[in-house]
């Protein structure tokens, strides 16, 4: 079985990390692809699932920008022209902040069959290795996402009143460098301190971790207890009042500073 | 490699119907299973990856309850503690209104080891379908979730100001019974009548049906034009001004009835 047209394009989403939590499909694409575009993003074990195909890395992370989107996109267009069966690999879920927009115009402009092989997003992932739904009836009816990744010295433009819903869920991608932008702003906006927060590094990679702090003491936790990895916060009452032992000494701390 | 010791469940996601949008994870955790609780949303092509397992079905479905969320979590407490290796199969992720806070919590009550493997949730597969991203810089900045999964006769308890929001996507799982409450309330809030709406109906598999349309015509569309099939509406600009030529001549006898 052929998914590919010669010349095609699959915008095919790597879910979080963990090789293993790709989708069946995104694996049979993989090993059909002539050639890769990959972000930072995406792992080496998801990349060894395509051994015949030639690997470019096109990664942009925070901060450090290695190619633009328009570049990323004349590529994509320049190898599915030149009759290769292209897979454009991105983090996550291709629809879910990873700009999919951009390369699904270039290749149609082009003329090019373009599709979207769907992946698990990062707040699913987050919640699966914290053992929790980021729903609960009656105390999490919605579930919003939201990317913190800003032009640096930037604001975050987004809807705070909105966003501090306390039956709410909210997650933040890429939310390391704005949480203490993220907790002011949500308290100011009516967001109850004691909200619970948990932060999630390198979801479902081996060197994920996972901590538990509460909104009024988010941007303490996160400078001290995250590393470079991305990071999701996930912020509501569905993510429980556990704080742990780590945590609730930052927390006296804070105290005793404050 | 073994991912069960006897007596363990995994709450596994099915992904949105699909058998290629199952994680490579879940279909190795299905394989293992000895027996698999699953949901009446779950297709028979995911159960026939665990054809060495007994299969239960304990689905509920709108209007139809055929096992109480008690009786379920009993049963999935009972197998473990006899020994068997449990899969409790979900329809998309169960972290995302999959309702895996019961069975979490009645498993750890009991002392037994659970823990989630994610899936692919429908609104990824119904954008994936649909070539869109649910999300695009400076015009869909966040991406909200809710289910308009009510009791017969009572009005949806949400945050419409909230929901309301011009530079978000809204997706409404389970929209089909809720699609005039849904436009009512939004336009009440203050959303645009012509904010695009895509209508996705058994999102991913063979029987799936798309249909574009506006918020204030989406009582109508979703009436004449979606079947028995989960639906899930999306909401914002980001579902693009494209109208369907079915949806157009809907609106057109809307206009000409008004």
């Amino acid at each position: 079985m052929s998914d590919f047209t010669s010349g095609k394009v699959w915008l095919v989403g790597a879910g979080p990390g963990d090789p293993e939590l790709l989708t069946r499909k995104a694996e049979r694409l993989l090993r059909q692809a002539s050639v890769v575009f990959y972000d930072a993003l995406v792992g080496p074990g998801v990349l060894d699932l395509a051994p015949q195909a030639r690997l470019v890395h096109v990664g942009k992370r925070s901060g450090r920008h290695s190619k633009d989107q328009g570049t990323i996109d004349q590529l994509i267009v320049a190898a599915a022209l030149q009759g290769e069966k292209v897979v454009r690999l991105k983090g996550g879920d291709p629809s879910v902040f990873g700009r999919a927009t951009e390369e699904l115009d270039a290749c149609r402009a082009a003329g090019i069959s373009v599709a979207i092989c769907p992946g698990v997003t990062a707040a699913s992932a987050a919640a699966a290795s914290l053992g929790a739904s980021l729903t609960l009836r009656g105390l999490a009816r919605r579930l919003t996402l939201v990317t913190a990744h800003a032009k640096a010295g930037e604001d975050l433009d987004l809807d705070w009143q909105a966003l501090a819903d306390p039956q709410a869920t909210l997650a933040v991608y890429m939310g390391k460098a704005a949480a203490a932008e993220v907790s002011a702003k949500l308290i100011a906006a009516g967001l109850a301190a004691d909200t619970p927060v948990a932060m999630v590094e390198n979801a479902s990679l081996p060197e994920e971790r996972i901590f538990r702090t509460r909104l009024d003491l988010l941007a303490l936790a996160a400078r001290t207890a995250l590393g470079d990895g991305p990071a999701l916060l996930l912020i509501g009452q569905a993510m429980g009042a556990a704080v742990d032992p780590v945590m609730a000494d930052a927390s006296a701390q804070v105290e005793r500073i404050g």
